[in-house]
């Protein structure tokens, strides 16, 4: 017989999920009321007006797609790629492969920019392919990649893009809430990002935002979106409008209440002091891995605050201490992915988990566990092979 | 100042969301730990073994896909459907209508046969189209339509397709947990769920469930699936097997606590006992709304006992009702959709809202208004015009 399920508290400083805030946990629990109640829809509005200032954007298509960040990865490509599209793909970690995958899967070609693992994306890389594909319609990067805590500079990439007359579509998964990120000042298309990263919410919501340009291209698209589920056309009777909304589907109320808080959360802390809470405490961590001899993989210039990739010493097994941390701690901290597998750890401190309390356990814990290993290795104790499910 | 959503306590009466059990609103209040957590992973475990329970499978290949019911509606067709594949759609309602949007989406061929909205699928027009169609690669019917009231004979169905080569893809969204459903017993090839139904839980999420013969069909595919985020040759990576998961995207956690919750009530209660209660309360509405003179849409032999298409007398407002059960007694019943719009009401008794108190309470706050409605006009009171937002 199994029995109800009650996790343990972890201390969640990996790359996502990270730490809920108790505000949001609380207002998942509210009653369930329908996704055509008035009131549901007055809430609605409100969720749209909050997201427009996380994205600081007057765009009216902003809104949560009711899954995960990667099927608002799939929304974006979904409506804007059209068949034969040629889509250059600027490539620095595990997210621009999938946005490659995306683009290939509705028949557009995809042009890759790949850039070593840990570097930001180069602009005069993608200056040079513009130039070699004077055909293509979009642009996609990764505007603070989680697989390697490296920050590219948005402004200038979509502002290149539109150069040579492409949409941009921008991944900010881990930017939004966590570091500034300015759709309409950057002139963004398209962008997506999730719940669970800086925004101290729940995962399994995706915020997007499409400019006016986008929305026209979709109106215009000569075949319908291959999704049913992710078309816009069709989402947009239903969040569009508060005169008349038609049913699309059937919307993840209580998922939404938490998004609700944590994006009034956002609003009483204000955008600019979240942004500088997060750089504070990223600055405080750096200082004390420095001071424990550890380094952190990105160069200082395309640092993300909220992703910290950290370089593992030579003879430390990876593994062996996240299972330590989490065993002991109850701290996850995250593996490195890809090519960086083995190499880095991923300490992330976003949203409610960039707090001093999780600098100061996130590190205390780290040199202990560093410390317990190196004694066990001067004394000669045989170290376990890592549990398989720590990845 | 936008501030904190404290929504009003409902009776959800509808065609879903229907009334959650305060013991999943608790669940999703849990604190949160990771997707990749051997702690998570274990309760994926239990909740795949508690949907294959709810579906009485054996199929390795059943779990929660991370969106609304439609978005488990895409999967099924996006995996089985392959360019150029004749699928049968037998379409008695909102929901055929969505599933020939799939596969035209997919670029499929949809064959439609036509019903009634209120009628069963027939067997006999079933077989007429395969037998015209003996190209044809797919069946796909809903087994219990949530927009009319009606069920269908699935088993029947699911045995002509393969009598005639074809696989089988059934929407048990309102079946499950609430009327018998028998996905081993009746060789069912691919079914998708929801959870906001019979099952007590909030929605957002999507239980399906896939046969060996479907699995194969999806791993000898000619091309890729069109969605990367649908794609099962992924999600098997991350659902498949404990021993090795491999990152696919995030799962939303704290809904995954909700749906593991609700199952653990239907494995204690039972699934015949689930299927009894909701038809005896089914019966004791009947009754209720037999003496008011009133009467159900679906023959009797079709009636689902979670969802009843009442008839709207002559003279009667609609919207006028509905607004005031919900404005004066917080109950929400649904609207007709379609070519029913405005001609049926659509009670659910689904889940925790299938319960005796909510039998007499709709039946005496609906008698309330009816009666209320008829002495205005004995009055010569002005109707007001009912509100736009309720439909």
């Amino acid at each position: 017989m199994i029995t109800s399920f009650h996790p343990p508290i972890r201390t969640l400083m990996g790359p996502g999920p990270s730490d809920v805030h108790p505000r949001v946990l609380a207002a998942l629990a509210r009653p369930t009321i329908g996704h055509l109640d008035p009131m549901f829809i007055t809430m609605m509005d409100e969720i749209k007006t909050l997201l427009q200032y996380a994205f600081q954007t007057k765009n009216n298509l902003t809104l949560p797609i009711s899954a995960p960040a990667s099927a608002g990865m799939e929304t974006c490509f979904a409506n804007l790629v059209e068949p034969n599209d040629k889509v250059i793909i600027c490539k620095n970690g595990v997210f621009g492969e999938r946005m490659k995958e995306n683009v290939q899967r509705c028949g557009g070609q995809a042009i890759m920019i790949e850039h070593a693992w840990g570097l930001p994306v180069d602009p005069n890389r993608l200056e040079d392919a513009l130039k070699n594909h004077s055909d293509a319609k979009i642009v996609a990067f990764v505007h603070a990649e989680t697989s390697t805590g490296a920050s590219s500079d948005a402004e200038t990439l979509v502002k290149l893009a539109h150069q040579y007359d492409c949409l941009s579509i921008v991944d900010a998964v881990t930017s939004l809430g966590g570091s500034p990120l300015k759709v309409d000042e950057w002139e963004i298309d398209a962008v997506y990002s999730g719940t669970q990263k800086c925004l101290s919410c729940t995962p399994g919501l995706s915020p997007v935002s499409f400019s006016e340009i986008a929305v026209t291209k979709i109106k215009n698209r000569c075949q319908k979106v291959q999704s049913w589920f992710l078309d816009f056309n069709l989402i947009l009777g239903y969040w569009g409008s508060h005169q008349k909304r038609s049913y699309h589907h059937t919307a993840p109320i209580n998922a939404l209440y938490g998004l609700h808080e944590a994006l009034i959360m956002l609003q009483q802390e204000g955008l600019e002091m979240a942004w500088q809470r997060h750089q504070r405490h990223h600055f405080a961590l750096k200082a004390g891995l420095e001071a424990m001899g550890l380094s952190l993989l990105v160069e200082e210039s395309a640092r993300l605050p909220q992703l910290n990739a950290v370089t593992i010493p030579n003879n430390v097994d990876d593994a062996l201490v996240r299972q330590k941390l989490l065993n002991q701690f109850h701290l996850e901290i995250g593996a490195g992915l890809g090519e960086l597998a083995g190499k880095i750890w991923r300490i992330g401190l976003m949203g409610y988990a960039s707090r001093q309390e999780n600098v100061l356990f996130c590190l205390a814990a780290l040199e202990s566990v560093l410390l317990e290993l190196k004694a066990d290795i001067q004394a000669g104790v045989a170290i376990p092979a890592a549990m398989s499910t720590l990845q």
